[in-house]
């Protein structure tokens, strides 16, 4: 049966994590709210499930996976499910907990990028808070970023088994989720990302490597990759690139 | 054995959630950080341990935990490794899933009360972002902190085995945790909670609930709680209350 994926149509945003682990593993799955409203599908969809009362486990936000009578919610906590039951490794309680401290690890970056643009408020428009995303914005690129990239190409190094992965010596789910990170902040720092990404081969392989995966580069060149654009987490405005 | 928490002693910080679970179960511990440094103790050893090349499971950050030859980083990972093994509910998958959701979006709670005073960057001074801090906390205030406290104020309505709890009919982790931030909220904005709890009933019960617990208690009225302060997460600026 095919997993029901609930997650905004306009925007990658934290459900593109979800979708390229599905990818990757040739899950069979429903993008729900892409699908046309006279079937069922838009943002209408993933609203009214959000609200869906009958659930006893309501969630916060989207992204929420539908798997039978399962509903589960939280990037992190839907890959964790997600992942054994599709055949992305690594495997084990061991293994699992790793993937998912580095996949917090990721979230908290990608929030960081997100409130690089959004310092002030999420609820308003990026006109509002653009001073204090000057602000932000090269403290971000200047020191988290590099922070964040010396410990996952750290990472890499230390992975016993392999040196073009972050566990094992297989595509795991982090390797998907940081392939997504580097490809969006590429997309929205042009050239601060020509700058840093020098100083992190491991993570421009790893992007490769990652995006070169058959399935992954099949959906990436698919209608069903929605592009990068200025409502997701990733946005390119040139006035903060540099 | 005892379990070894590696958290900075200065701060409550993220290190507190796993204290207080802990704490909670009459779990066995060495909070490392509190240790005197010619115990093996301090900051200094925090320090030493997440720059141990020889870890091949490297931590970003704290809090970490070391389970013999188990360590394990992030917060919402370390409740997940520990719940079970300390006779926290809930249990099972489903169970730990439904906690570990519930964990990632107090999590994001706790983001968002940071970053509340620390809009710009977390290395910098508050006083180098007061302006920002005045224009992002009544944001805070007035909008996230009662889009999330509507939140978990509905997962207890529609828990149906109890109407004092997050999860099943006892204290879970999600229970602990949801107290810890109700707690430092109440530290840092008495003005503004003295506005806004009254409109959460549930969730003023449910600090009152874990609060009562007789660990918990003993816990709070001991040197082993650090007291809250201008260095950790939630912080009393009066200029930002109201």
């Amino acid at each position: 049966m095919a997993y029901d994926l609930y997650y905004w149509p306009m925007i990658q945003g934290r459900g593109e994590f979800i979708r390229l682990a599905l990818e990757e593993a040739g899950a069979e799955y429903v993008d729900v709210g892409r699908l046309p409203e006279a079937d069922g599908g838009g943002p209408v969809a993933i609203r009214a499930f959000l609200d869906d009362t009958a659930n006893a486990h309501p969630a916060y936000a989207p992204p929420i996976l539908k798997d039978g009578n399962v509903i589960i919610a939280q990037t992190t906590n839907i890959l964790g499910y997600l992942a054994p039951r599709i055949g992305l490794p690594p495997e084990g309680e061991r293994g699992r907990g790793w993937a998912n401290s580095l996949q917090l690890t990721i979230s908290d970056l990608v929030v960081e990028a997100h409130d690089a643009h959004h310092p002030i408020g999420s609820a308003l428009y990026y006109e509002d808070q653009v001073e204090e995303a000057k602000k932000r914005t090269p403290i971000f690129l200047e020191q988290r970023v590099p922070k964040y990239f010396t410990y996952f190409a750290d990472v890499i190094t230390r992975n016993g088994d392999s040196d073009a992965h972050l566990i094992g010596n297989a595509v795991s789910d982090a390797d998907l989720s940081l392939f997504q990170v580097i490809a969006g902040l590429r997309y929205a720092y042009p050239v601060a990302m020509a700058r840093i990404e020098p100083d992190y081969p491991a993570l421009t392989a790893l992007h490769g490597t990652v995006a070169a995966r058959p399935n992954v580069a099949a959906y990436l060149a698919s209608e069903r990759r929605i592009p990068f654009n200025e409502m997701g987490i990733f946005r390119h405005y040139p006035e903060l690139d540099g």
